[in-house]
């Protein structure tokens, strides 16, 4: 065997040096996934005291555990956006200005905890409000995916908005893998926010959705076309939701300048590129439908383009 | 570093104090996430016997074996099942109710497992006779997502017909971050169930689930208005599903009073609020669609709404 | 509790002993899950050098580094080869023969990573060149879930031609569990391949998929009809898509014989069961669908079947 490997090791070398941009060799130091998974959960637990330990936290304990916990993530959090940092400098900056920066934004995301904090009590109690299936918030903390990816989400897009690269897409995904819902850290969510279930719902980065908002599984909230690839970096592509909207499981919005007017209802399903009204209801029509009995196969077969 | 630690924290706890509801402090003991995690985990090997284990289990060790692992995980849900009775008490209990209350749950749930492997026998079987990708059914056991999903929804099940709260919920949870199939505890599904791929599958609480019942991903069975909120907790809400019915990949079922009758079959992408007979065949019509040639880019600029 | 342990043991014992095809108690040896999870992170660190690290790798330790990992795959790879081997032995060979050709496939197999790492810089080069969103080509392989499930499938996929049966398997739904990705070993994809988001994403055993090919989450390349069940093994039974195709997100497209042309754009939420000629678009018709104001109420009630 030991030939095997040493035959096997020498063409997987002469493949790195041959096959580019797919190697991190002497290169920059990433943020490593795991740190950034262990981080964020550390992280979930700062904003939501005593949801997410094996332990009951009593009052006497609370200044404690939470200074001992807030200095861990303070060291990491530090540590990755240095790195980042690094690796994608802010225009203008020299090498010496990036640590400093690093602890300034540091303090600044972290000080944007306590306000975090409001807008997901809101949507705790839109989740339990709105879903009969709850049995109490607690239920909704401890159980419910969305909880874990809208959590993330809003503490990365602080991240986001002081232009910190890969540290706040490692968070979300992490909460993708983990919930299948895919937000990403550039999107604009607005208070009393709730995806019941949310398998394979996605909201692009130039998202906005205002208040009230209430989503399933499947929905996507999408750019209209790709081709213009890399050019289109920072432009709005993606669907802009009013207040009060409702989204039914696998409807796909697509288009920077799709707007959803507020009180407006989109059904399970649909595939929609413009803009509808306030108050609106969108639905195929049922018409749109074929029902047929089986008893009569030849009308089974023709169900065909 | 430490003067911000200490600012940032104090920030925070000012915000336990002032944001009430998402903080569970001096609270009820709640069951941690990871340990139901464990114990589901050690559930799914007492009933599929040696297929989740890494060596391979000698019958002269099966009893040994098992009586091990059922004696860890009778004293891990019966402390869980404690937890969640003094969280949330059964109507008229006293507090010394709950302990024998606990015990007696547990030794009643844990009863049922030989009766929850023989439907699970079923869908096994219905997993590698109905898909052609299916080399055998080890492979099913040990590799098809939907397993671990429909063993762990039929054992909490068992737990939510008993009135525990949070155990079983957390435990579909699990299996739901690890599958993308969510299948609420209430749901009643019989024998020779099958849901091939299953990312994006919701199975609501109130659902009924007839025998031989083949599903593909994204199909939700879901509830037909949820502006009631709260105060529909309790009622059927979810779709009844016959017998022999195959509902294709990404379909909506909405609503308590839809019955998919007995032996029929609904298309991808579906979305039917309504109840169809017997031996029923839905699909979308196919001039539903259009089919245009990007060789005129002026049909292609069109499909708008 | 020693009384209801030895009980509830007894009764699950008496279960083993009834139901039978869920049990696998002095059975041939498995490849368990766990075993396979670990040795596919570890080819992942194969294939993309120092990405997946928490320390930067530098060219001094390269050559040890990739050695000693070589040797781990190689060992455990070989191990489990033998276990699928014995499992499911191929026609006429001889339990003799099975140590042997173990060795020999894994050696093929791990010699095939070289030249796995060309398609997969050209898949990262089109999840960088295709979305807007992406800030590198680092962030792409660091945090998009696609890298992961398409680089898992194409060293399963070398397994898959081999003949090994379940260790192939298990690697893709490893991946799936992490991503919601669902792509069967079976699958034959062409180079730049890029799968968005992903979540939901099925793509069956007999999918062939041309070169730059574009997906979006919660697509299905499914098969037809399934009654047949096990007869219909290895026939032809997904789609063939061509080049430069993209299919947006929740399109379902069903059949073996279902051939969809190059340049080809296949809309959101599509359902196609029939081939379309090259640089077709498909997409539903908008009058489809009903735009209906809620200020009219009784138009609200009306969408029904």
């Amino acid at each position: 065997m030991k030939r095997s490997v040493d035959e096997l090791t020498r063409q997987l070398l002469d493949s790195y040096h041959r096959v580019g941009g797919i190697n991190h060799v002497d290169g920059k130091n990433l943020p490593p996934k795991v740190v950034v998974a262990q981080m964020t959960q550390a992280v979930l637990r700062l904003l939501f005291p005593g949801f997410f330990c094996e332990q009951v936290i009593h009052s006497a304990e609370l200044e404690l555990e939470t200074t001992a916990l807030m200095a861990t993530v303070h060291r990491v959090l530090e540590g990755e956006i240095n790195k980042s940092l690094e690796y994608l400098p802010p225009d203008g900056a020299n090498e010496s200005d990036l640590a400093p920066l690093a602890t300034q934004i540091t303090a600044h995301v972290l000080g944007r905890l306590p306000y975090v904090r409001d807008p997901l009590r809101a949507d705790t109690e839109a989740a339990y409000a709105g879903d009969p299936a709850a049995l109490s918030k607690e239920e909704v903390i401890v159980s419910y995916p969305f909880i874990e990816a809208v959590a993330v989400q809003r503490v990365a897009h602080e991240l986001y908005l002081q232009g910190v690269a890969l540290v706040p897409r490692l968070m979300t995904e992490w909460a993708h893998s983990r919930t299948g819902i895919d937000i990403h850290p550039g999107a604009q969510i607005g208070t009393h926010f709730f995806i019941d279930h949310g398998t394979g719902t996605v909201i692009g980065e130039s998202s906005t959705i205002g208040d009230h908002v209430k989503m399933y599984q499947g929905v996507g909230l999408v750019a209209r076309s790709l081709a213009g690839g890399q050019q289109l970096r920072g432009t709005k592509r993606h669907p802009t939701i009013g207040d009060r909207v409702t989204i039914y499981a696998n409807a796909t919005i697509v288009g920077g300048n799709t707007v959803i007017g507020s009180g407006s209802t989109i059904g399970a399903n649909v595939f929609l590129m413009d803009s509808v009204p306030s108050n609106s209801l969108v639905v195929y029509e049922p018409r749109g439908m074929r029902l047929i009995s089986k008893s009569r196969p030849e009308d089974v077969l023709d169900y065909q383009i």
